[in-house]
């Protein structure tokens, strides 16, 4: 609580502002000192609501229009010969134009935070903020793109329009499973990095604080048998990630239990899952699938784990409870077994928070020109945001470096920027 | 020419910067410093094209992000509770999002400056360049959509996908007669303001020029007859604005002359123009139509009035040649016979510049919450930006302010908010 006053003809008006937990509670504190002998609330302002009065970005020239030579430079007729030279070799607009450095946060609203589908004009404040992270971590211009679309169909076909436009493209709360399925049919039809920040995002921070996790606890990830809770967009790409990384047994669960080849019920993604992980076939519940394995991954919802399930997983676990806002179950319920616990959530120590990845990914990606990516550029991320990590620093409280460290983005763009190199995608202007 | 020098070793070093016509000339300027004694060319730079390098706009914060409390309000948790307001009520989106403050610059690259169809890539140089006009002049953030389509049909379709996002749209370069209705189209299916600048642009900013022009030459709208070559865009809408005006006799001409009912080859436009237009049924030639008349306004080509036919106009013809770069006819042609000439040239007098309209419109509707650019509001800027020149200064080579007085937009958004009031067409939130 802080406070501002002024004195006027007798009277004492203050500012003060309070952190209020909700809504009620700030009508609570209202009220209480509305009650106090000779004091009134003048009035209450919301910061959040103020702080987003009018949107949070702007659009600005990077170079200046002082009169009239600058601007036969900028627009017409100077801009005819840079139109001419990009008509003739389209691949000049990743050069000349706002391309090179921008990034379209595509989202159709349908699964945005915890809030599910509230549609594009309510998803736009959360695709701002992204915006102004991408800017504030990695000098990245992104800018949101929320669309008023019916199908997964729809969500393509638009962005397929749009590339011209942009230099990249990241994806963000379309629900599963057609996020997939937007995510895989734009990575191949444009030439521009695609990324669906809910799958990936999670997955190269969950993998970045598993490679320090498993230094602490001494175990190989050839030997992990890890156990992911949620088969939605970043429970399939965890999975995906940890086989790519040699992680050998991989169990994903939905709501009814295990994926494995005999269940009926499964859609194309869980499919997939069904015949590239569970190597063993188990079945039954998630209590079932823990018994005995190394790593619990969440992505699920509040509550679903117990302090048994983890008292039967193999010694030293690492338990990712990453459920937002509450994990699968809290910190404090397992603090004495587990070896690592780590969650989505900033009041806890080892927060798996996206923005360690997808700023310096698609700062590697600009930086060097890349058309797509891949599994490499992902791994290589992950790796470089453990990294980020020092040896001295390392604990089971710090698996992984906070949000606000600013040596994670150079780390992780040059890791991207080389895996890109590596894997051959870079654009050839 | 500027030159900045430096001596190292006994070399003088001398950076200069030399204004040349084309990149032929560079060619030859630089020939010819080579071949001077002593003297040899190290690099050359293109100015414009380095001014273009890595495009010319950036997206940023309108909000610090320093600390987990600042982005708890920008980011999650807190902007739940926003995205949850405009859940409730999607009319907040004006208040709460970018949408309140920013416009899509649509293209799809179909007509490009004079530069025809090259594409959406390829255009997005000059809508960049418009952005930054938008920004500059009027403080409005304004984002190039450069569009990868094959009919005005997906244009309209992705643009009312893209909706959610934007608080205005602006139409830009898309070839007629597709244009027409992809803004009737838009302007019908959304709520937010829809100008296709290349129409109503020019057709404001003439209208603003001939209200000064009359003043000048002493006639009424409503006695004069206006003659306008070219029936594309700008032609039609500038007929429009005309007849909204007052205007009593319009006579439209296309390649094959006065547009009127007794012809069988017009499409759904001109038809259009031909029910509303030419009340003597003037056919012929373009020629035959300017005989008496007292305004020409050419949106058409170079050269294709002559001297001859201004002669035959009445007395205190005005003409305005607005064809781009090269006019229907020179102004020093006609110096000793017309009353008023006015080119879209910066290096003439009277110019007719989009840049005094399309500012202070968006400008103006933004202000007052406005849900469409009404012909009333485009009849309201024209009479604004003429009342931006005063009595004082009101002369034949000055009936229109230049591109870079300040006072235009203010004087355009205020008679354009007024006139949005006046017209109802204010969003209710």
């Amino acid at each position: 609580m802080k406070g501002f006053g002024k004195v006027t003809g007798g009277v004492l008006r203050e500012e003060v502002i309070v952190d209020a937990s909700s809504e009620d509670h700030v009508v609570r504190i209202c009220d209480a000192v509305n009650g106090l002998d000779g004091v009134s609330v003048l009035s209450a302002t919301d910061r959040t609501f103020a702080l987003h009065d009018g949107g949070k970005l702007e659009t600005i020239g990077k170079i200046a229009l002082n009169d009239a030579d600058d601007l036969s430079m900028a627009y017409t007729p100077g801009v005819a010969r840079v139109c001419r030279a990009i008509h003739q070799n389209p691949e000049l607009s990743h050069e000349l134009t706002i391309r090179r450095n921008t990034v379209a946060i595509v989202s159709d609203g349908t699964a945005v935070l915890g809030l599910g589908d509230i549609g594009p004009e309510a998803a736009m404040p959360v695709m701002e903020g992204k915006a102004l992270l991408f800017k504030e971590f990695a000098g990245v211009d992104a800018f949101p793109i929320c669309l008023d679309v019916a199908s997964p169909d729809e969500i393509v076909e638009t962005v397929i329009r749009l590339a011209p436009t942009f230099g990249g493209i990241n994806l963000e709360d379309i629900a599963a499973p057609g996020a997939f399925e937007v995510e895989a049919r734009l990575r191949e039809a444009l030439d521009i990095p695609v990324f669906h920040d809910d799958q990936h995002g999670t997955a190269v921070v969950a993998l970045a604080a598993l490679e320090n996790s498993i230094r602490i606890v001494g175990k190989e990830m050839a030997n992990l048998r890890c156990v992911i809770l949620g088969a939605g967009a970043a429970g399939v790409a965890i999975a995906k990630i940890l086989l790519g990384r040699g992680v050998a047994d991989v169990i994903v669960c939905d709501r009814q239990g295990p994926i494995h080849r005999g269940r009926h019920d499964l859609n194309d993604a869980k499919q997939w899952l069904a015949e590239n992980t569970n190597i063993d076939g188990v079945s039954g519940s998630v209590s079932d699938a823990m018994v005995g394995s190394d790593v619990f991954m969440g992505v699920s919802g509040p509550g679903l784990i117990t302090r048994d399930d983890v008292a039967t997983m193999a010694e030293r676990p690492m338990v990712f409870a990453m459920a937002n806002p509450d994990p699968e179950i809290l910190p404090e319920e397992i603090a004495d077994i587990a070896a690592v616990v780590a969650t989505g959530r900033s009041d806890y120590p080892n927060q798996i928070n996206n923005v360690l990845a997808f700023p310096g990914i698609f700062r590697g990606a600009f930086d060097v020109g890349a058309t797509d990516v891949t599994e490499g550029m992902k791994i290589a991320a992950a790796g470089a945001i453990a990294s980020s990590v020092s040896s001295d620093d390392l604990a089971p409280d710090l698996v992984i470096p906070t949000a606000f460290d600013r040596s994670v983005v150079p780390a992780v763009s040059a890791a991207v920027a080389e895996a890109a190199r590596v894997d051959g995608v870079l654009r050839s202007t």
